[in-house]
């Protein structure tokens, strides 16, 4: 469980209603929020680090494409 | 690539930004956004299953967390 306030809880029960729940407990919206956030934040702290590797100061799109497959 | 709304693109940023990024181009921002939405939904439809397999209407953080390792 993380501490981050980056994700919304409305937009997990939303995916979650979307995916086909009925109904979403309080603790699942948080839950799949840590989630989400923690897989977020791996893959940007990789995308960042791409980025400064080729030596830019921008990170572009390439970055976090490559950063999903590490 | 998809064309879901669930994730606010400002949110990527802020993660990005977090992680160290100076700038952070708009399609990056656009392609954290599409691969952190396609594993939400991914996850949400897993969790789903689950919670029908288990005979629930609701979805719970249990849910989440088991088909986070699926």
């Amino acid at each position: 469980m993380n501490s981050k306030r980056f994700l919304p809880l409305a937009a997990m029960e939303k995916i979650l209603k979307n995916s086909g729940a009925e109904r979403v407990s309080d603790k699942a919206k948080a839950a799949l929020k840590d989630v989400v956030e923690d897989i977020a934040i791996k893959i940007a702290e990789n995308a960042v680090k791409l980025s400064v590797h080729a030596g830019r100061k921008t990170v572009k799109a390439g970055d976090i494409k490559l950063a999903v497959k590490e």
